[in-house]
């Protein structure tokens, strides 16, 4: 087992009515005045908001609100967000929703705790964050895993670039966390979780630093757990036991401990992140559709991390070990491609797109030559370009 | 999935050296003034002692030192710290050791934060803990989990009773973990905290409640990398491989992750308690000595769980339930044996107990029948009776 540093301090309740919780824990976490963030209209309609607000209002919590996050969370809404919340003089944000409400809620954060800094700069690596208010989390969508991971993603839609920040400023104080309230998810959605909660994890355990017995045994057990259950939820999103097993899956495959003693690939968190920009499509779809193409691409590097892949996740005993590496790649997009997921170009949506796009799709994700991207094999431009062309059919 | 609260806070620095952040993470969590726990000479005699304490001084730490804790730690001992500490009006508690000088560091935290309350009334549930003072970790010892844990075992040695006590305020905030501190170990020391760790995870898995995929993968990962890294760390206490993967089972063993969902048992760790109360035995070899008693005697009240763990733990496929789950009691027997641990009475070396003996410890156990142990099966004074018969050849 290699070193690491592992500090995943989020309090989680977990099952029905967890939701109830929210006044008892931002008052046990310090929060005496709130902004409560939020998306679209579903957590309106379905009355979830009302209930948290009803909550703080018994309690004596004075609250603002903020709506309007949208997949892909945009820069600007945060600065607003944080421009109501400092005049509110908030000192405690309360995400309700998936991923991209507590992104925005921890963007908040961090810059009504540095009102002297533009936050952009803290994705941009031009500022660290050393201070932030505290967040808690009513989670609504299994796939993030943000409830308790270290990172949050923002969109700047000014320059139409969307960046990664991992600070341990990111970790939600608390995440209040009821399967019943995924059941309403449009499938597509539910589909897209499955995805990234699994990539969360496989982008982890296909490391180049090997030979952590438990962080696989766990990483490979999180992926068997969601093979099993995810086509059920998709199946049938109000079947409770499938629905919980993935929300909990969402939150392990992100809170470190699936990768302990690895360092972490997320090249195609990378890869799908570009796409996401350019064309605004889910951010699990796009993981999928350039994963076996990284997949192929990287195999060489190490076939054995892929034939273990392949014996413990998928359950191939026959064959060499270079031939059940190659078999687990497929049975892996055959997965995706069994749950909805796009495994190219073509069943993103965006069609197959000229060479030009392509090259600028690999130069935007290279920073223009300024990084590369992964480490179970580190892709230069021209890496990046090869596999978005293997996706692109 | 079941409901479940899930908050382990602790942070982990584990690898070579781990130990020689403690200055820096006692700082970070805000202690000023120390008191340095440890057991005995070996942490002088290593060196590792006077590491910890050169860096209080470097840094200006003031600090005063406790020595002398032993296994089944006293509360006698624990009540001089207090008395200590008080006076040297320290506000954080760093424990140098394994679980006893981790427990007797937890206890004297509490007593500190409460100096009004006689800290046995916590342990006897007359009081519960509402404050503490905060402690850390340097582990030397993988065995009891209590670097991450919410529990904590004091023997009060007036009334030769051993308990636990389990509070929130019982979760260190950091734990330093170095494998290779724990290299110079006795063999009989490592064998017993091979034991500890699993039965922390079985005595969790053997619940009446189940259907948790998640949690139970991740048990049987755990019981699976402990089957084949412990007879290694026995064979080469310098393999650092198999020590540090002995260690970290130790951690997530213990801090709740492998019970999430379900209701743990526990009742061969109250079983082995009143043994280690009665004749001061080595706490890992007293739950072995009692183990495959108590699983024949609660084998009916759920074969196919036992089957579960034969299948996934052990790879038993062939034969039925029962014979699955009866060859898996046989397989654990035989693998406790094979690493020395007693699985009865006599090889835990206090003979064959006259039968007035075994009455008394059932007696002791139940609290003179003020109580029933276990969940998977409850268990009153006559079940426990005759689980310490069927141990005591």
């Amino acid at each position: 087992m290699n070193s690491f540093t592992f500090y995943s301090p989020t309090k989680v309740i977990f099952g029905k009515d967890a939701e109830m919780h929210a006044a008892r824990e931002i008052k046990a976490f310090g929060g005496t005045r709130v902004m409560v963030v939020y998306g679209g209209g579903s957590v309106v309609k379905s009355g979830l908001l009302q209930k948290i607000t009803k909550q703080l209002e018994d309690n004596q919590i004075p609250y603002t609100t903020l709506g309007g996050v949208k997949p892909n969370p945009l820069l600007s809404l945060a600065r607003e967000g944080i421009r109501q919340a400092l005049e509110f003089e908030v000192d405690f944000i309360l995400a309700v929703g998936g991923g991209s409400v507590i992104d925005t809620a921890k963007a908040i954060a961090h810059g009504v705790a540095n009102p002297d800094i533009d936050i952009w700069k803290f994705w941009s690596r031009e500022a660290v964050v050393e201070k932030s208010l505290p967040v808690g989390v009513v989670l609504t969508l299994s796939a993030a895993g943000s409830e308790t991971s270290d990172s949050a993603v923002i969109t700047n839609d000014e320059i139409r670039s969307k960046r990664g920040l991992s600070t341990e400023f990111n970790r939600p104080r608390f995440a209040l966390m009821n399967p019943e309230l995924t059941y309403t998810l449009p499938r597509y959605q539910i589909m897209c979780g499955i995805v990234d909660i699994m990539m969360h994890t496989m982008e982890r355990y296909f490391s180049p630093e090997l030979g952590n017995d438990l962080t696989d045994e766990i990483a490979e057990s999180l992926l068997r757990v969601m093979i099993k259950n995810g086509p059920i939820a998709l199946e049938n999103p109000t079947d409770y036991h499938a629905m919980s097993e993935i929300m909990w899956c969402g939150s392990l495959s992100h809170n470190g401990l699936t990768g302990l003693g690895g360092k972490g690939d997320f090249a195609t968190h990378q890869l799908g992140h570009e796409l996401s920009a350019m064309f605004d499509v889910a951010h699990g779809a796009s993981l999928s559709a350039v994963w076996d193409s990284w997949a192929r691409y990287c195999f060489n590097v190490n076939p054995e991390r892929f034939a273990q892949f392949g014996r413990k996740v998928w359950g191939i005993s026959e064959g060499s070990a270079e031939a059940i590496g190659k078999a687990a790649i497929e049975r892996t997009e055959a997965f995706f491609a069994s749950v909805g997921a796009p495994t190219c170009f073509s069943e993103l949506g965006i069609g197959v797109q000229p060479d030009e796009v392509v090259r600028e799709l690999a130069d935007r994700c290279v920073y223009f030559g300024q990084r590369t991207i992964g480490s179970f094999r580190v892709l230069g431009r021209d890496d990046v370009y090869q596999i978005y062309a293997m996706a692109n059919r």
